[in-house]
């Protein structure tokens, strides 16, 4: 009898671990355990690890990474700033053949240290959220059609990756290969880089030292500085976080643009309006393939 | 027996010109001509005039500036460039109590110089629009719950001011009232200023050397990027335009805009992490008040 008729869930056989169960975690658990797999989580608190089970999110939760043994692949989902470290904890726990993975949002340095400390580590970044965080904001398909890359490096055995790619398209993701650097330029210039400028936008306006000004340009402000300031004033602890973490990314793409700022600002200065015109229609043609 | 059971269109009394049948001259005349207004449009080319004449938008309308002699109020509704010239075209066809007011979304310069041509011009911005451009594309209500600014300078009569007022108020605006200089530096801070931030950053992007960076981020870039590209992918000829006609207010804002940008970029090359969240955090608490 074939595998699929004998067993409708062809990967219960294989045990997830999660690291941190709040938003990403939860939601890698909900979406993990319909897929037919045992997933154990591990969370900060055993509040957290109480409700996880309770409500089913999870096989079986608590607060010891004792937990993670013969489990087969680990996704750490801490913050930033602990995952690392949580790689380091995890070691007495795993068996030669146990992959650990990560959901952070920047990849360079956590990819290079996670792998000295485990070989078996395969950097990834499922590129989705929400407004809300936590454990209680978690729900199913919410990887779903979003992208998820995967950051091998060169020492990254493809075992290991293929295992993760599995997953992250079971998960009904789309895929994306990059090295570590590459990911972390890619997201400063669509992601970092725009919560820089447009926080810069709204401290123009909030500096207008003429009060009239100031407040008739909060009257008359429509959709358009409303689309240019929303992600500058977006949540200032992941803005400053993604700025910490992907430090020198970010200051590259904030130099190249501070550039093509300095060149609009010539263009106006000098008032070379074809030329500006010329940039203009660029941007106009070219932003469809960033959609 | 009293005005209002007696005439259902207490302003059938007035007549308005329009000069200029685009989106802005043709959106007005269907608005007022529904208030009970006596409209008439002039055209630059006559099958426009047609167009407007047949579809009812106008009482009367032709390619002749001589259909405004007796109007009491003329929107001039052209092109920003034309405004000047054409309220100097104008003069030969007003008596002393016409009221000449525009639609431009530039004040400064041109209530200078149109004031010295006809001492009851009025500057006034509705700030209204459309993706779509001409008569073809104008509709009912584009002005209600929009701000529509008023701009007189010392020496405008309150008399033309509270005309135009009247008009606006008829139209469902919100009002405003301010300077040319007011309302030209408002307008470069939330509408100028984000269309060249905005552009920037699409530029940033596509003059990332690495093709595979390039390319990733394409194709990772979501919501936050494709809100804060929008107007910098918007129409290159309105973006020209604006910062033509207000380069005094916007290079002023730019000036600011890379002021600020230069302290992000200043607290991330120190790594002054609180002060980044700081920045950020003000940031968010005080963008609602431009929503």
């Amino acid at each position: 009898m074939p595998l699929s008729s004998s067993n409708p869930h062809p990967h219960q056989s294989q045990t997830i671990g999660i690291v941190g169960l709040g938003l990403i975690g939860g939601c890698l658990a909900i979406d993990l355990k319909r897929l037919g797999y045992r997933v154990y989580g591990v969370a900060r608190r055993q509040a957290t690890a109480a409700v996880a089970r309770e409500q089913g999110i999870v096989t079986q939760a608590g607060c010891d990474l004792a937990l993670m043994t013969e489990v087969d692949v680990i996704f750490v989902c801490t913050p930033m700033a602990t995952i690392v470290p949580t790689v380091q904890q995890l070691q007495p726990y795993l068996s030669a053949s146990t992959v650990v993975t990560d959901v952070g949002s920047v990849k360079g340095e956590i990819v290079a240290a996670a792998t000295q400390l485990w070989p078996n580590f395969v950097g990834g970044h499922p590129m989705a959220g929400k407004a809300e965080s936590g454990l209680t904001a978690a729900e199913a398909g919410l990887f779903h059609q979003r992208p998820y890359v995967v950051t091998p490096i060169e020492t990254t055995s493809s075992t290991a990756v293929e295992q993760v790619v599995t997953i992250a398209t079971q998960l009904g993701s789309r895929l994306y290969t990059a090295t570590p650097a590459a990911h972390d330029r890619a997201v400063a210039a669509i992601s970092h880089l725009p919560v820089m400028v447009s926080a810069s936008l709204l401290h123009t306006c909030l500096t207008e030292p003429d009060t009239d000004v100031k407040t008739l340009a909060q009257q008359l402000a429509s959709s358009g500085f409303c689309d240019t300031s929303r992600v500058g004033g977006g949540n200032p602890e992941l803005g400053t976080m993604m700025a910490h973490y992907n430090r020198g990314a970010l200051l590259q793409a904030l130099h190249q643009y501070r550039h093509q700022l300095d060149n609009v600002i010539e263009l106006i200065e000098t008032e070379q309006w074809e030329t500006l015109a010329d940039k203009l229609s660029i941007a106009q043609k070219e932003r469809p393939k960033y959609l």
